[in-house]
């Protein structure tokens, strides 16, 4: 397949002069590609567009009121296919995954991705999908009203845990600003993303704190959570968004590992690293992928074994 | 003594117009106060005045490189004494209080705040100091250089949370923007101030989580941390920065209450609190003040009974 990399300049002309959009998010659906999609989605409708976000069935209470009226059920023959942070095909849902083929046009910030569209709009500069969204729209000259300031709000802060990690740019904190200009609740949206946290999720932090096995001298962190542990904390996938990034904020931690139980008998590996340090040189040696500062990977097999193979995977890239 | 409330264009012509300043900075100083005094000076310095921070024994080794290279001993006779994020005379160091009568101009962002000084520029919208400052340098056509943009950006972020209580506006995405532009190392800061946290910070928010009191349907929670904890722990004062957030970041929690003994038969109190709630009226009570989202106030009282105190103090007024 002919891959045509576009320009933003080129992806707006490419929705100017198509309709009947049909938005594809990505499985384990974070605030990126849920607030992206959203915000796509509202100024195509503002443009007179048709334009429906595909319902994705994985989206937590956290994000979901994004979603709220935008949704339709499935995608329908004639629908411009558009996917939103979807890194490859194997990052969208199950039940998307007979439209990969039939996607028109990637949009996406991840560098370390897979090519499967006919054309795509990949900067892997931009910290989050919203930001790239942001520009899109100021490019198809969409007044950004406090819906899409909102959606685009909540992409760029979770894909930067509020601004802090290493993606955080000058411009990042430009798509902010306008966000806020434009009507955004930014404190209300940060308490509700960033500043709570259930009793639940301060005490697996509790947990992980007594039970983080710490390498290399302090530089490495590893935590294995058992589901039991889970159920008996009772924390919701809300709780537990993010939970990997809590390791690497140990002082002197370099690169943190964070295994979780998904309940079929694998384990779910997430490593973060701090600049100077690639998460994807562990992520790989388990067929998984990322970011250099944050990558994940399943991994078939039972928690104690799979935090013994990625012990090792740590040890020997960092 | 006349008060005269300055604007930015004032207070920056009174600066053009005097030279040999001596910037002071506040007791139990925080990163706005050692950012601001610290661009302040820098940028005095840079349109060819003679400007130093005035050295502040209370300054940890979290801020202390801002000041370096900036500070002198004592005032001396002739400076122009410049306050910084002052509130009041008492707010100022022990060090510094005989000074209070002498300073020609206050910058300050607090709203209540005491007028002691025969000029002043105070600005409770701003979120920081270091956004008043920023706008200050930029009205005397000072040139951002990266050492103004990292004090700046410490500034910014600190008061604000790292961008998420309250007080972050537009302008303050605004400035971090122009910061990040300017060359400031927003992740490495980021870091440094956020994210990382000792050990023993975990295991003191650990041992709160576990110790925390929850009041009237869990919108209210009291901490009272005791000294022994606090060693048996081997917290630092920096580990214990900002302690007093931690328990208002409990879902549901309204206002939090934190009291730590001072090892002088004092407990200080901070109190935390959403829109909607002042902090103020639970450090009123107590000859303390602040703002109404985060206030503080010193009871001559031991733990146990400034707890009590403190207890009924919040239920009353929530």
């Amino acid at each position: 397949m002919m891959k045509k990399s576009l320009t933003r300049a080129e992806a707006a002309e490419f929705l100017r002069s198509h309709d009947n959009f049909t938005l594809l998010s990505h499985r384990r659906p974070d605030g990126d590609t849920v607030g992206s999609t959203a915000a796509l989605c509202l100024g195509l409708r503002q443009l007179g567009k048709t334009a429906h976000v595909l319902h994705n069935d994985e989206v937590t209470d956290r994000f979901a009121w994004l979603h709220e009226g935008l949704t339709k059920a499935a995608a329908e023959e004639g629908d411009t296919l558009v996917s939103v942070d979807v890194a490859s095909p194997s990052m969208l849902p199950k039940a998307f995954a007979p439209l990969a083929d039939k996607i028109a046009l990637r949009i996406d910030h991840h560098g370390s991705s897979t090519s499967f569209t006919p054309l795509e709009l990949v900067d892997p500069i931009s910290a989050s999908c919203a930001e790239l969204i942001w520009d899109l729209l100021e490019a198809l000259e969409v007044r950004p009203d406090r819906a899409i300031a909102q959606a685009v709000y909540v992409g760029t802060s979770t894909d930067t845990g509020c601004f802090r990690y290493s993606n955080t740019s000058a411009h990042t904190f430009a798509v902010a600003a306008k966000c806020a200009q434009a009507g955004a609740g930014v404190y209300e949206l940060n308490q509700e993303l960033f500043e709570t946290n259930t009793l639940a999720r301060l005490k697996m932090q509790a947990w992980m704190v007594d039970h983080m096995k710490l390498l290399g001298g302090g530089k490495l962190a590893l935590c294995a959570i058992p589901r039991a542990v889970e159920e008996e904390l009772g924390v919701t996938q809300d709780d537990m968004d993010n939970i990997s990034s809590f390791p690497r904020t140990v002082a002197g931690v370099c690169m943190a590992a964070t295994l979780r139980e998904n309940g079929e008998g694998d384990s779910k590996l997430s490593v973060r690293a701090i600049p100077g340090y690639d998460a994807t040189a562990v992520t790989e040696k388990f067929g998984g992928g990322g970011h250099k500062g944050a990558a994940g990977a399943f991994l078939h097999l039972p928690l104690a074994e799979a935090a013994a193979a990625v012990e090792k995977a740590l040890v020997e890239e960092a």
